[in-house]
This record gives C-alpha cells, structure tokens and sequence, in this order.
C-alpha cells in the first residue's frame, strides 16, 4: 500500500447486549485499533437501539482515526435468535425485539455491508478463530456472566440448529425441583451458577447471619447484589470462607454442565468465558476441569482441552469482526 | 435380473447388546427378508463373542434361503465408543472390550466388508433413513431401554464426537444429589428413567406397602424386577395407580432431557426409542412432548418434532444396513 493512501478494508465489530453495546475497529489480521462503549437502553425501544449501535459504531471508528468509508464490513452479535442469512433478529427476549431487520436497517444507516449472529455465537466464533488459531474443529463456548449462554462449533461452523437458538445451555436442567429461574422453570443451570444465581446466594446467606468480608465491601446504600465478579475475587484472596464455598459451588455445576456436554456432543474443546470467568478464572478453572472429569463417562473425555478464554469482554467485538471478514470472503 | 440368477446384492444388519444380537437379512431397498438372535454371552470374552455374530449372521443368511455369497456387505452397531473408520471398538464397558479389531475379525470369517458404529448411532441412522425417508439433517434419537442412549445425526451425518461417544446422554446429569447411577455419580438420566431405574421405583414403594397389581402378576419366586415393560403396560390399562405415577415421572423426566437437548443443540427432530418406549409410547409420549415444549425456552421448540419410532426392536439391523449400504457405495 503506497504512503499517504488511506487503507479500505478495516472491520468493526459489535457486541450488542442488554445492557451495553461495545463496538471495535479491527484491521484485517484482527488486530484491534479502537473500542468504544454506549448504554443499549433497550427500554427505548428498537429504533432508538439501533440509532445507538450507529452511534457507537461511529465513536470507534472516530477513536480510531479513520472514516467510515474505510470500512468494509460490520459484524455484530446480538443477545436472541438471529437469522444469519438475512440478519433478521427472530427474537431477543431482553431486548423485547421480535422480527427486527437489524441487517439491513444498520446497512442504511451506515452504506457498510452488515453481519449478524447470535452473541454467544460470536464469543465462541472470537476464541476459535483468534485465541485458537482456528484450530478446533468442534468447539463448545460457555459463557457465565449475569446469565448464562453458549456458542457450538461443529465441523468448522457455526451451528444454529432448527430455530437458530441452539447453545441456550442456560436453560439446560440440571436439578430438577431447584432453585427458580427466570424462564418460570426451576433448576437451570442459570439459576445454579449465574452472577446472578451466586450473588443471590451470598445475600440470602449473609441476611441469615453468615459472615462475609463483603458486609464491609459495601458504600452507604448499598446491597451485596451491587458488588462486581471482581469483589468476589478480591474477598477470596482475603480468606472468606462464605465467598469460598458459593464460587466452589457455582464452579461444580459448571463442571457439571461442562460433563454433560462432553457426554452429549464429545467437542474437541470447551473454553469458559464471560464477566464471572473472566474475574474468577483463577479460583474456578482447576474445580471446573476437576468436577467435569468425574462427570465424564470413562473414556469421553479423553484428550478435550477444557480452558478459560483470555479475550475477556472483547470475545464479543473479536467475533463480531471475525464473522464480517469470513461474510466479506464469501 | 434373469430368473434363475441369485442376487448378489444384499445385505446384513447386526445389533450387537449387551445382552443378545440380533441379525436381519436386507434387500439393497432394505426390505427386511429374515432375521436371527442369539444371547451375547459377554461373559466368555471377546473371540467367543465375534464367533456368536459369525453364528447369528449365518442364521439370518439361513433363515432367508440365501448364500453368504449373495451378501454384499455386513453392518453393525456395537455397544461402546467405535471408529467407524478403523471399525475398532474403542471400548464397550459392558462386553468389557478394550481395542478390539471387531471390523478384522468379522470380515476375517465372514468374507465380506464389514461396517460398524456405536449402537446408538446406529439406531437413529436407521430411524432416519427408513422411518423418515433420509429428510431430517439435524436429528437426535434418545433409547430408553435397561440404560439410555442416544445418536445424534448432523447435516445428515451421524456426529461421533472428538472421542466417538458423543450421545451418552444416559450420563446427563439432570438432578444433582438424585439417586445414584452405575456409573458411580448421581442424578444421571439413567439413574431417573431407564427400565432399571423405572423397576427400582416399583419395587421399593409395593416393599414400602404401596398397592399395585404388579404384585398379582408375579409367579412363584420371581420378583418385580423380573417383569417386562409390557406387564406395565397391562397394569396401567387396569388403572394401577403406582404403576401410572411412577411411568409418568419417568417421562416427565425424559421430557425434560430432551427439552435439554432443544435448548442446546436445537434439532429438527428428537425421536424417542428403545424397549420402554416400544412398550409405552401410547402412555409417555404425550407427558413427555408437553414437558419437553414446557421446559424448552420460548421459539426454541418451534416447528420441532417430538416422535416415538415405529422400529421398535428393529432399530438397530435396520441401522446396521443402512450402514453397509452406505460404506459400499462410497
């Protein structure tokens, strides 16, 4: 590329959640040049979330000094079943969107080809493809955070099943009669080992009288469920014992859920991601692997990797890019 | 073809159990001509095994007025974890078979080309292709027998998973802390459902003083383990209460597995088989599509079909053809 002409094949991609949208500029080889973050405010309804994944779109490619014209694709992962012929958005529960043509209604706003998938999809599309080389042909993403999702690759592809919704692993039962979801059913994994689910724990717990560090963590108004994954860290390193047994605990279901999935499918890897991971990897990997092992029938689980992701919150951006470039090749 | 020429182009299917083989005769439509059964006899060990399929081969080759000579290829579905490509048994914890070179030694005394796969796989590809005319590409079978297992077909084709057990489902946790499995944890789909868990529930209520007409239908000695799943059948088509409670748990608990499976792998087709669903189809399979459809998330169960197979016991020769005919075509 001669001097003083401005490259054309940059990539954005976006990670469009409930909460938060983060958007990403990448260079063809997947190298990060710029991020940027906005509320989703889901609450204002459809056409005002998109006008903000435009926005954000538009803060990254800013933060990045360069145009928008250099742009040759938009990926994006959204938190529903997403039709990724024709990046129709077929339903998002947390959103409240249902049919919703997010494809071609960023394509006008934006005069840049887009990509949509489902967001545990993505994550698991990142890791594949930029943590792992592309190297696992058949690959499992759980990602625990405020719920719980999951990504499959089989054969080197994405794998969308009959709906478009497979890896609602959230939502798998893994004790029947347990604690209540909030799907209406009871004992999902969710409910079991979620942000949410542990944090649930730690405050019953502590109203019932169990000591905990994190009584002290609190400002002036604040609950336990205020806290971060990364107080909980922090409360660990300290010796808290409460916190010790909720996240081993939380960690056993994962192991569980993890077993069940070997079991079942038999993926060459499974790699662990999102917000909990990411803040307890350290103290929950070695229980994870440890439990999913005893789970695993004899003979299964021979020879599958079991890891934590190091993308961290970037897994959904990372991915989000990877899915443009390969939707720009083909 | 001439009159007077014999075909040449038929073919064997064989189910290898833990328990008995079963053989049939095929025509290349796969039109059963005949069929044979002989007891396992697991316990004299391997050689004595693969002479007993010899054996049932040649009845079934017998029983159809045919020469070995007419058989174009073998096929078979062994109970364990098989390469299809080697058609070694990687291992069969209930044959107790390690390693063992089952395709060799077959096609040693048979001579003619042999084809195995695991059991389950089997079944669902016979299921597939015979019962649903090849059209499903996305299909999960759950067997519900004395263990439970499955096959999982993708992009129409069977899925073996990074050590070719993918489908031991009978080993999905579904109840942490349940009641114990064989396998040595606890709360396994098996532990809830099978035929074996279905008769432990029986026997310790009536030895708690539960009535049930199960107890009238014992002859002298036998115990209530000893009856079949039809004298279930029988007892429930009386109005036997315990028997009507304890079969609509297990399906409700069949229900929620393959509300798992929807959630996670999302399949255009679940069918359900084996010895318990023969049996009881009429009176499970209603329980069990209304919890799977309860327990699946919203849209995720949509246009999905919940069947019992029609194959019945002859799932597995049906399989095992379809099998040899596709490992002579390619």
């Amino acid at each position: 590329m001669p001097e003083g002409t401005p490259r054309q094949d940059l990539i954005v991609g976006v990670d469009l959640g409930g909460t938060k949208i983060l958007s990403g500029v990448f260079t063809p080889q997947l190298k990060r040049m710029a991020t940027a973050k906005l509320s989703t405010k889901a609450e204002r309804g459809y056409d005002a979330v998109v006008e903000r994944i435009e926005r954000c779109v538009r803060d990254a490619v800013d933060e990045a000094d360069i145009s928008l014209k250099q742009v040759r694709g938009v990926g994006i992962g959204a938190p529903g079943a997403v039709d990724p012929d024709t990046g129709v958005v077929l339903f998002a529960p947390n959103l409240r969107w249902k049919d919703s043509p997010l494809k071609r209604d960023l394509e006008k706003r934006l005069g840049v080809p887009v990509f949509a998938e489902n967001d545990g999809n993505i994550c698991t599309l990142g890791v594949q493809v930029v943590e792992l080389d592309g190297k696992p042909q058949q690959l499992v993403g759980i990602f625990v955070g405020t719920g719980i999702g999951a990504g499959i690759i089989l054969n080197g592809r994405l794998h969308g099943g009959f709906n478009r919704t497979a890896g609602e692993i959230g939502h798998m039962v893994l004790e029947v009669g347990g604690p209540k979801c909030g799907c209406g059913n009871r004992g999902c994994f969710e409910a079991l080992a979620s942000r949410t689910a542990i944090f649930r724990k730690l405050s019953d717990s502590i109203r019932d009288g169990a000591k905990s560090q994190l009584s002290e963590m609190l400002g002036p108004g604040e609950a336990i469920a205020d806290l971060k994954s990364g107080d909980l860290r922090k409360a660990l390193r300290k010796g808290d014992k409460l916190v010790e047994k909720v996240i081993g605990e939380a960690a056993e279901y994962i192991g569980i859920a993890t077993a069940n999935i070997i079991n079942f499918l038999n993926p060459e890897v499974i790699v662990l991601g999102g917000g909990v991971m990411d803040a307890l990897q350290d103290e929950m990997l070695a229980i994870i692997e440890a439990t999913a092992r005893d789970y695993a029938m004899t003979g299964t689980a021979d020879g599958i990797r079991i890891i934590a992701s190091r993308l961290g919150d970037e897994a959904g951006i990372t991915g989000a890019a990877v899915l443009a470039r390969q939707g720009l090749k083909s």
